[in-house]
């Protein structure tokens, strides 16, 4: 595509969007950098929050999921409450925060619980507005199992089954579909791509349709980059066609 | 595996091992998210920590270099504490900064370093605790020399070979099996796949044996997530085989 | 390269060299870590900023990239300064991080702005010595336009086309050129090497030559880590053949 034809698209159409954008971004962004305080008020915020291809909730979601995998602590406050705002409540953050200990990892998890305290705290969000089931049963590893004999990693494969698709994914506190969103965009923010394909086809089954995750990809390449979400867009891609085969 | 298969295995021979798990995780973590507090306390230290596959020693390796790599200093406090009390000597501790300065980036090292300070402080493990050698000669770069030319990046080869190979894995602070467990654990917290096969190769001449790769592996998942872990699985599945029949 | 070659190398030539490097690591490196403080001194400041096949400059850009792609805040301080010194204006360093928060995402761009604001007001430099154009016309999501209907990311490409490609490459406050080497150096930070041929052939077009790439990637070695470096290697020496048959 030519500048000339990027200007004539620009000028078409939705003209009559073109009112001044609210100042979303901190003072200091403007102040210091101006173009970058401009993309953040009328492109990141001014279009891409407001389109309505994927609802505002789900725009917090994968937000706040990719966030926390890239341990972003200091954009967390900010995004926590927006979530809190378009209808994600208490429970599913709380929920969001355990699922991507496991797929982000502990200390990703562990670090946000903070920031995540105190915005309930200034909410006064209390322990009781939290509902979280808790597994009565110990899960014990039983890679020694026959069943896990002869697998180069037991232990993984083991605590996959058992723990994570058997208990994590089973747990109400997060519909399977906003799971999977968490889930898609999680692997997106760490450019973890061989993940993709599977839970591109989870999230399918979940309940996402194709719209959605590939608006979801082009929301998160604000937030992770255009690298990641360029390198991401041929496995989407492939994952809708194997998907639409199956 | 289907959900009834998980819970019957979680039914079978180790029930023995119910005991309630100690509270390992912060209360923080349990007032705000308790379901992340259980599989903390009864999964992940109840657990993971607890399998005699890898010694604790090894675990605690394999997670501070972890957590050097994605720069997740709140936890390297514990982590460092833990490795000591583990039996990784404060010498060991500071090669391991000082290798992964090399593998996952200077300001990784950088950064840890003063967290490092503030635990040997509070033990009162000073410098003559430390042993560290310092090669005499100052190394200088040859990338001109005729070896070197043609190469597309000789820079790049040339302190491979002479700095990185030459010097810090010849330096007998930290045990080669040590080393490449450090080198192994770094590749895999930053979702590196192309050098795993070259590294789990290394690490198996160097004395680390399948099971312990393997089990590192499963351990990581917790620390750098399920998506990494996975991804990495097929890439060391793969290594093992190349060097069986090596 | 067996190790007595390593060092029958380093007694050759430029033996001249050998006077004792400066002390540039801090001294807190120096006491905790000694061999990190020698390599820092020794390795890093004493060789690889001295060496002439990229100009300091340029080493200042793509070390403030990875460190901002990479969020190692504590670094930037210094390296902002470091830039400063070697030339790059207060406008250039705006720009980059303005580029870097379509690349490496928001969240690192608006963490390094403040790092930025305090080195500037440090150094007096106030908002007339950052000039910074902003576009007058808000552009507008024509996602919907016919030619990307079909696509099955119509917004990230049409983002792509219009704003990045359309809008942010063409501002004029960083040369081509160096917009090419903070974009590099970025996806080396990220270890997307997927985004690497398209962006050396790319650089390559914007005057950038094949040794700077390649120097800049033994550099950034230092700073992302010798997994990331090794990796990306054989993906850019395909990208120069690539581009010397085109």
């Amino acid at each position: 595509m030519t500048t000339s034809d990027a200007s004539s698209l620009s000028q078409t159409g939705k003209s009559s969007k073109r009112r001044p954008a609210p100042r979303v971004a901190p003072a200091a962004i403007h102040d210091t950098a101006p173009a970058l305080g401009w993309y953040s008020d009328n492109v990141l915020f001014g279009e891409m929050w407001e389109r309505t291809e994927l609802s505002k909730r789900d725009r917090s979601i994968v937000t706040v999921a990719a966030l926390i995998t890239c341990g972003h602590l200091a954009q967390l406050t900010g995004h926590f409450n927006r979530a809190l705002n378009h209808g994600v409540n208490p429970s599913e953050i709380v929920e969001m925060v355990t699922h991507l200990a496991f797929y982000a990892g502990w200390p990703c998890a562990v670090s946000s619980v903070g920031v995540m305290q105190q915005v309930f705290s200034a909410r006064g969000i209390g322990p009781e507005q939290v509902e979280q089931s808790i597994s009565e049963q110990l899960p014990v590893c039983q890679a020694e199992t026959a069943r896990y004999l002869g697998m180069v990693a037991p232990a993984l494969e083991e605590f996959t089954e058992r723990v994570v698709l058997g208990d994590l994914w089973q747990r109400t506190e997060l519909a399977p579909r906003d799971r999977s969103l968490v889930t898609i965009a999680s692997a997106l923010a760490q450019g973890q791509l061989d993940q993709l394909p599977g839970q591109v086809a989870q999230g399918l089954e979940n309940g996402l349709n194709e719209k959605e995750i590939a608006e979801a990809l082009a929301h998160l390449a604000f937030y992770v980059g255009w690298h990641k979400a360029r390198s991401a867009l041929p496995v989407i891609e492939a994952a809708f066609r194997a998907h639409g085969r199956a």
